[in-house]
């Protein structure tokens, strides 16, 4: 590694650390066993996630100022009980679903491969999720966050520069002492593009048959990993 | 307890989970040694932390826009170099100096009464300290955060009524499911002006011979503990 060193490690989260799919599938599933509806649950998941950057996008564009991810996944959940005509579920039966966001389970490899990473590195979360999202998922699964911060403490959505600056500001490092990991190209290219350093984990199940990008690292990221495991073998982290 | 039930506990930090004095005084002494220096170092410390309200206070009265404690720390010990007439020190001597504040020893039931605090409510910090200092002294002294909130990601200092508010937004939650848990009877009358709950643990030797205030809770705070533990019973977590 070339100087100066890096001090912390900021972590999409969404794919990268959790396995969002395989969560939502296994809820979606079980809400609509709680409900006896029968509908495609694995496209549903697949659904909810695909509104996912629209949603952002309008705030991204200004269209309408800074709301929590907690709320878009509301409105697109909302937008999907219309589409796969669901009716009749309770406030606290839907907001519970909502939550299953809150819920999401780590990859294999994620919790020992961070507990290592986080003996040598400040590990923080640099997702577009909402602070009392990563708050709960952190409890939920046991992730060793050092600080949550992200879309919610700088205002702004990734890929946005702001969402990367602030939060590397918020640790009162400059970029160049901030490690980006993430399993999307396209998150690493934005940080890099604001001095980041960037870490690739592959995750080439992330979207299942559905997945049609990030099979492997598009660039010479400053490190190249399979695994969280993988990563901190390449950081040099202690057993 | 009433409804709603608490979900979030909001730590006061400087002299409620860690004995800033006793690290502050230690901090400086040693200083004193390597440096070859004799001065009166209890008094020194004791300065140092006189300087923080009014150092806060111009932020706080709008004289300047919202800056970290890191630069606020900084500044008064550059005042107390000249006032105890200490020259020619690297920068790098004084940087180490001056994040003496990352590096605060909690009191003794401080950890303890926290984990077992934190296996029914989330713990954040909320203290007036940047979120950079708070995460290097959380993992100097393994205090067990969900979430690093308080002054810097509401920008505002305690007591401005935004410092409370803008934590428990940061939550997702209602500010009367959150307590603040200080040793401060006059930051936990400015929280629950706020709607917060409270819960005064007391830490009558904070100040040392100087201490003048806060040897015991001075109003019907819906907790009144001697430490952490003492507030882990009383609020009946799980040992």
């Amino acid at each position: 590694m070339s100087n100066p060193a890096v001090m912390a490690l900021l972590f999409d989260v969404f794919g990268t650390v959790v396995d969002w799919r395989g969560s939502i599938t296994a809820e979606v599933k079980a809400f609509g066993q709680r409900h006896g509806l029968e509908r495609d649950w694995e496209a549903f998941a697949q659904d909810w996630r695909a509104l996912y950057q629209p949603a952002m996008e309008e705030v991204r564009s200004a269209q309408r100022g800074f709301v929590k991810l907690d709320v878009l996944h509301r409105e697109n959940l909302d937008k999907l009980f219309v589409k796969y005509d669901i009716v009749g579920i309770s406030e606290e039966d839907t907001d519970h679903l909502n939550r299953a966001w809150h819920r999401l389970t780590p990859w294999a490899d994620t919790v020992p491969g961070m507990n290592r990473l986080r003996r040598r590195f400040i590990l923080a979360s640099m997702s577009n999720g909402n602070i009392a999202l990563m708050v709960n998922m952190a409890r939920y699964s046991a992730l060793p966050w050092d600080a949550i911060l992200g879309a919610e403490v700088a205002r702004a959505y990734k890929p946005m520069p702001e969402s990367y600056l602030r939060s590397c500001e918020a640790l009162s490092l400059p970029p160049e002492q901030c490690m980006l990991v993430a399993a999307h190209n396209s998150d690493l290219e934005a940080a890099r593009a604001c001095g980041l350093r960037t870490a690739y984990v592959n995750r080439p199940t992330e979207y299942g048959p559905l997945q049609t990008v990030d099979f492997n690292a598009t660039s010479d990221w400053d490190f190249i990993a399979d695994s969280m495991i993988d990563l901190a073998d390449k950081m040099e982290c202690p057993l």
